[in-house]
């Protein structure tokens, strides 16, 4: 039997009013409270209780990894969420484009973002074109929001164990990476190689004499920090032995469930803000349903709407999921052939607009589930739930209904 | 925002009655249940299910280390809780005075606790005049209750991987320490040192000879065993960029705190016991918080009561809590200011008269909190309080609540 689990990212709320309520609790959602009535609820410490955690995190941790074992620094997985390939062994490192001029064969940091460059996409393509084969290493940049990027280093030779070469102040020289330990030699060498190579290769770039003519600083080195690794993770899919799929707008949500072995389709209007096209989303799960045991849906607007501290909006928005996801998920399923999850990555409540370390609802569905008396989705219901609280590891129960779960011991 | 933690410890407890009622369920706490009718309830296990915690265990739990971790031998703790300064890295053993004759240039153990010997303070100094110094170790001694106490060595050169001095037989040698390791090997020297070194200072102490004249068995050896090193911790104030405040009269609970950043306030009539000054302590509390994110209160009686096995005792400690502690304190603070958390580090029936594994109740109040419909603090209706059961991690749920935690992944 499949299962479908369906992240509202953010989801988790804190009280709004004096009655102690929710935006969760203030939103109308009659389909996902009938489901209630139906399952059974509990709460989720995302990864431990008090433990504030970023999407990252908590999407390992909800997908059954232990992030405090597999979760080696921001880096890869910010190279995840702006849409890189990143697969386990790879190194990625933090970039900004910058401005520096040369002095007695040094490069000097006159702007550390470039004059707060717009946009690095123009630029992708040339640092793209250095080569690092002498090394033995691929390289791939990608530019992100502004003067901001990634560098993804994949090979034998490929190593977190060396020193930024971005200096952190104005006037400094660029650093030159240093190995942490005598396995990195050649990786420190590789990223000092790529700093000459991108700053040639960008030092006379039309776009940069461009800026130079307009009085602006040219977007001429890159520099690098926070070199980490991608753990390799067992995927999931290989574990069970299942097919799985991913649904989701946002490329961090995409890039980790790929790690854990599912597909990612694509579909048309899932733009991981307030505007996705939640119907969209809802007919390309119920397809996925045909063709994998596992179904990840990510739904992003909830935190963005929380994060711009919106509560209006953050309700308004999860009103919508219930009547355009929930209702064709609800009216097309039997829930004696399929089992749902729903909850939440972690709780942004909009008077704060960041993430918070409190816990979040868990609802689960399906015929394997011990219905409890719980009759609406809500934090404070879900406190009262058949379900109790632990921490993370929704694949894992949800695969567990579905019975898929292989056996430890015997 | 703030936050006050209040430990009252060895709170939990078992059925007294026909009707299932704990001590704290038939105390009478008027401004508890006032605040449990605010706040959420849970139950807590301070280590996990069925782990009978120590107060050291269960307080390094509450404080958000993992005891299974950290937690490398009671000596260490115990050197804590009779209040000598161990540090990260230190080495402590458990000492006893003992009698011993020497023989053919053997030391054999006459009597393991010397008669015992009522009161080892008047030893202290001269155990504290023996140099350790070619061994690169500092040393300090501390006398704790009739024949016991500790011995702490510090310095480059300190391990804990040395065996007994202590035979654990009468008629036997005092034994050599042995280096169970390679980089033991001067540790175990110095210690052989201070075991001649000791017999050699007590054998002719005057307080020795007196004992002799009066044909009580002479204080002249320290038996030493269970070498512990205290792991360094990270500190919760520095983790979370916070200041932290430690009330508290035994000297274990203020050891810990100070292992975790908590600077110790003295709070004069904070005795440590069922006469403690828990007016002093609450006013103590108030005015921590006017200087620190954290305030860390711990009221003891609660568990000397229990240990007693005296219930009635127990119960009324429990109301004068409520009444000289709780009742300024939650006079004085706004619940949109201060976040609060009331529980205890581990159960302690006075039926039982020790340590049980059972879960404890928990109680948080603050503008954060989802309120549950729990209206009275005991263990029972903690066991239906919204936030569930969980382990351990009281501080970082509390500085979760207070926005105050460092974010774990982006």
């Amino acid at each position: 039997m499949p299962g479908i689990l369906v992240i509202l990212d953010g989801l988790g709320g804190r009280p709004t009013d004096l009655e102690g309520a929710t935006c969760l609790e203030r939103a109308s959602t009659p389909v996902l409270d009938a489901l209630a009535a139906r399952g059974a609820l509990g709460l989720m410490d995302p990864v431990a209780p008090g433990v504030r955690p970023g999407s990252d995190t908590a999407h390992l941790s909800i997908f059954g990894y232990d992030p405090f074992q597999v979760y080696t620094g921001r880096g890869a997985f910010e190279a995840l969420g702006i849409g890189m390939d990143v697969r386990g062994g790879d190194v990625c490192l933090r970039a900004n484009f910058a401005t520096v001029e040369e002095r007695d064969g040094d490069l000097i940091v006159l702007d550390r973002r470039a004059g707060r460059l717009p946009d690095g996409k123009p630029f992708e393509e040339v640092l793209n074109g250095i080569s690092l084969e002498e090394f033995g290493l691929e390289l791939a940049f990608r530019a992100s929001t502004e003067h901001r990027g990634a560098l993804l280093l994949r090979g034998e030779g490929a190593s977190a164990a060396v020193t930024d070469t971005d200096p952190h102040e104005v006037g400094a020289r660029v650093a030159e990476a240093q190995a942490k330990d005598g396995r990195a030699l050649r990786m420190a060498e590789a990223i000092n190689a790529f700093t000459r190579r991108a700053h040639e290769a960008l030092r006379d770039h039309p776009l940069n004499r461009d800026r130079e003519r307009r009085g602006e600083p040219p977007a001429n080195a890159v520099l690098l920090r926070g070199a980490a690794v991608m753990p390799h993770l067992e995927p999931i899919t290989a574990e069970y032995g299942i097919r799985g799929a991913c649904i989701a707008g946002g490329a961090l949500y995409k890039g980790v469930a790929r790690l854990a072995g599912l597909a990612v389709r694509d579909v048309p209007g899932a733009s991981g803000d307030l505007q996705t096209d939640l119907g969209a989303k809802a007919r390309a799960a119920l397809s996925a349903l045909e063709g994998a045991e596992l179904v990840f849906v990510h739904i992003k607007g909830t935190d963005n709407a929380a994060h711009d501290r919106n509560a209006q909006a953050k309700r308004a928005f999860i009103e919508r999921v219930d009547r355009e996801f929930f209702a064709p998920i609800a009216s097309a399923l039997s829930w004696d052939r399929v089992h749902l999850c729903v909850s939440g990555d972690h709780t942004t409540p909009p008077a704060v607009g960041e993430h918070t370390a409190d816990p979040v609802p868990v609802l689960f569905v399906g015929s394997a589930v011990r219905p409890d008396r719980v009759r609406a989705f809500g934090e404070r219901s879900a406190g009262e739930g058949g379900l109790g609280r632990f921490s993370g590891r929704l694949v894992p129960q949800l695969l567990g209904y579905c019975d898929l779960g292989p056996k430890f011991g015997a």
